[in-house]
């Protein structure tokens, strides 16, 4: 029954389900349906997939999340991020607007699904903590620039192309004699009212005497405003005929049942940007949900995320939708609308049904350019470009991590950008702790405490000399402590004892023992004993565990202080 | 000038070159002269290629290691795991015994030449500390075993192909019937004699009244003793006509000038076996180097290592060679040997230089099983499965990194094996610093000293918890940190302070000090102070250049026994 539960919270929240939570959940899901039916179709627009695809991704996949899941206000669908990166991964293996186009979609989503699963049962949630977050804010960044970009040809009324900045910036180009006016003025104009609702509608809501959480869920519906406007004008004046790319006929029906392509070629083929997918995803997903729950001091049970987000793409999988992850936007609108538990995913479900089934043929003049604004304006509010300057300031190696990734993002795309910021992050963490620092300490006078001597006024003395690592030492610098040893030792030659000050060592590995061991004899040849100090309860198991305290030329102490008053006993310290 | 002799370690030592200097060195090189033939030819069929490249591929090598190369014992040629890499290597990219496959080991000669040259100059010589002492011990241990098992089909005189573990298996098997037993009588002669010579001539030498260096390298001389003997056996009984496999005819002649090919295909296929040649081939010879310089206080500088061992490598790719490095045993014997100076290495090269032009044709009827018994007496050497039951003993993660590196290297080759070895010793170092170990520490009565409160008998107080990280805060970690402390905080109702003990964190990256935000946030909702305590001086450098400090919700204090003091001060501490 624990295991039920812990794999089906809706058991733990169902039990309780009350009227009173019903009617928060319903009202809630009426504004999140309202906002999402726009929303469905631009992502899906994003991902070159149609526009039906987006709700149908909206459906199915928010009932799942709403068993599986453990985040009370999460709501799961199209994303943009994730709909750029099917875009990207699609792209590579069908041509846009075939059917092979939408069902590989349906296999990407599929194949995320499985990967989260599988990872949600391994308990491997972990993993995506080697995202750092510099990484993670760069390439959302630079995914909101290629986004919008992306988004410029829908504006303008024109073709264009490509997955990288300099393949659509040069595609814009090219096609820019054949821009359709007006378009571009439905465009225009949707951009910068949209822009204006998010800047400028909620002080005139709130001064108009509407309360804040109206005045916000006001604004949020802004691209509803949009849509219908630019739908009427579309429809009553056919500008259609003028050239105005519509959203057209959408078919009038619930999801459909669909068999993704389960050809090994394809899936070797998405492999990798489904990986990716999954974990960008869960990524963004986690970060929302938890930002959430923190408010209302509820629990994230991020391996049970994994479960939830992968029966969601498994649920997109069959039932003609795309990658779906926990969105942003959705989310807090969901949380701000007072939705209490997954129910209000349910009933948002249900309303999307309603609309694709009842509400598609009024969509039928949208102009693609309405969708394309609402697409633009909500991921400029991704790009963060101060990220760079705070990195910078604070530590150069986040900086390089942060700037890699936006510059790889932009030049060659999200799945080589994302990819690099991680291998880079692990490379420089690597690198760092590979070259710890060491100080040399002596001791401060009048205390037990001991501190570099470089910095501070410390007694020090003539044969006994303390090093501390400040690393835990591991294959990556046990060469370095030896090195820097026979070095340090190599120019005192009246040296009788080394202390090991071992405070900060959390970990001695295997090589690191060798080259303890290395060190050990080397110093013995040298007329020299080594000593260790401070040893972490841990780290001393496992030495015992080994011949190195048999073969040690020194002692173990237990405290420094005790090191450097048995050692320096007999000729009395000097001040350095 | 400084520069100048960095570059070229031979304008330090070549100062000072004397008489005596040049004596010993000339003895060395004898010595090495003469051990060195057979091992070469061995090599050479090793690696697939004509006997003459282990040869060439021991000369010029040899000349430009000394002019470039800081160790003065080092041996450059032909060593065995560089030998087996480059058969598995090549044999992807054209078939044994055709002029491609030759040009394809002057390729990748010619690449890994080029690689340790860059490696070098961009002073990276450090990377090869990311190859760990287990994943090496691994590797090495699989890579005799492979090799030995190789051979067997020169002892049994029968035909068998493969690079891993099974497919040579199962070749030997197949083929077994086609048994040449003269043949085998000779290989299992030759492979006894030396073992019997590495285990039992040295005590009967030295009970023979002769000193141990002499014993010593008479022992080594062994493999000539019995390429002598068994090549006097195949051509007074023409053994060859009764399908004794010989070595045959050897052009006389110096290293011709070969050109490597250039084509674009053939590089990029064997561009990661090089760079794996390069890599493994670099940690055998630094691993020599430093352990011989040790010995008598000399200096290895690595990266000009990188850079002698490149010019070697590029000299065996012009001169009809393969890839090479500084060989353990080869350079043993030249140590031994009294070789004072890389002069040493340079005589060699001209013996073997004369050896290649007027030896051969003495060599014409040595077995090839011989040679084969040469190379299985010496590899089985290598072979150390007890490192299995060492890293066990001392840690799983580390017999994890050896079983996979010893397992995949057996089962799929050099390449995967290595490369395994160190993604999976990268990996579960970061799992382990990713989940790190948290104490929560109290005061130790009558001291200023703070240990964990479920080892040891320390003060605690019912408001005021301390917790010490025993790991680096960074992006791997810092979520682990706030589900650790949110999961603390939510047990505990009646906290006023939380205070963290940073003496083992070195590092706070960009991730963590979101991390540490988000918790300072939180804590402050819940109306609990986050203090800080001992924090080092470069990670607080690092904070001040951030907001975290104007928005702490507690103070810094410099020690630990400090912020006790101060945050418990009005209500009395009980013992726990």
């Amino acid at each position: 029954m624990r295991a039920l539960t812990r794999y089906l919270p809706i058991l733990t929240w169902g039990r309780t389900y009350d009227r009173n939570a019903l009617s928060n959940d319903l009202i809630a899901a009426v504004i999140v349906t309202i906002m999402l039916i726009p929303q469905s179709l631009a992502y899906a627009l994003l991902a070159g997939l149609p526009p039906e695809a987006g709700i149908y991704a909206s459906i199915v996949p928010i009932m799942l999340y709403s068993i599986f899941g453990t985040s009370r206000a999460l709501a799961v669908g199209p994303v943009a991020v994730v709909s750029l990166m099917t875009a990207a991964a699609i792209g590579e293996v069908a041509q846009q607007g075939t059917a092979g186009y939408a069902a590989a979609a349906l296999t990407l989503a599929g194949l995320s699904g499985a990967m989260l699963l599988t990872l949600g049962f391994l308990r491997l949630g972990f993993l995506a903590n080697f995202l750092s977050h510099p990484v993670i804010a760069g390439f959302i960044t630079a995914s909101g620039i290629l986004i919008a970009t992306s988004q410029l040809k829908h504006i303008f009324g024109i073709d264009a192309s490509g997955h990288t900045l300099p393949h659509l910036l040069e595609s814009l180009f090219h096609h820019l004699s054949q821009i359709n006016w007006i378009t571009l003025a439905i465009g225009a104009a949707a951009t910068g009212f949209l822009f204006w609702v998010r800047k400028g509608l909620k002080p005139l809501l709130l001064n108009a005497g509407l309360g804040p959480r109206l005045a916000d869920i006001l604004t949020k519906a802004g691209p509803v405003a949009a849509v219908v406007v630019t739908t009427l004008l579309a429809g009553v004046f056919r500008l259609d005929t003028a050239g105005v790319q519509i959203v057209g006929a959408v078919p009038q029906a619930l999801p459909p049942f669909t068999l993704p392509d389960t050809s090994m070629e394809l899936i070797r083929a998405l492999f990798m940007p489904a990986l990716l997918i999954s974990i960008i995803g869960f990524v963004e997903s986690i970060s929302v949900a938890q930002t959430l729950a923190a408010k209302k001091r509820q629990r994230i049970d991020p391996d049970q995320e994994l479960i939830g987000l992968g029966a969601a793409n498994i649920g997109a999988a069959f039932t003609g939708g795309y990658p779906v992850t926990g969105g942003f936007a959705r989310s807090v609108v969901n949380f701000d609308a007072g939705a209490e538990t997954p129910a209000a995913g349910a009933f948002t479900a249900i309303g999307l049904a309603i609309a694709a089934v009842a509400l598609t043929p009024l969509i039928y003049f949208l102009p693609k350019a309405t969708l394309a604004a609402t697409i633009i304006v909500a991921v400029l509010s991704l790009v963060d470009l101060g990220i760079l300057k705070r990195a910078w300031t604070y530590s150069r190696a986040d900086f390089a991590a942060v700037l890699a990734t936006i510059l790889l993002t932009l030049a060659f795309g999200v799945e080589t950008g994302v990819s690099a910021g991680v291998v880079l992050s692990i490379a420089l963490h690597l690198y760092k702790t590979s070259k710890p620092h060491v100080a040399e300490v002596g001791l401060v006078e009048g205390t037990e405490h001991f501190r570099n001597i470089r910095r501070h006024k410390v007694l020090t003395h003539p044969r006994v000399i303390t090093l501390r690592v400040d690393e835990s030492l591991y294959f990556a610098n046990a060469r370095f402590l030896e090195d820097y040893l026979y070095d340090r030792v190599a120019e005192d030659c009246g040296l009788s004892d080394v202390i090991l000050q071992c405070t900060a060592i959390n970990e001695v590995d295997m090589s690191a023992l060798e080259s303890l061991e290395a060190i050990n004899t080397r110093l013995k040849g040298l007329g020299i004993r080594l000593h260790l100090s401070e040893v972490k309860g841990p780290v001393m198991d496992r030495l015992r565990r080994s011949h190195f305290l048999d073969e040690l030329g020194g002692k173990v102490f237990l405290t420094q202080y005790e090191a450097w008053t048995h050692l320096t006993r007999p000729p009395r310290p000097k001040a350095a």
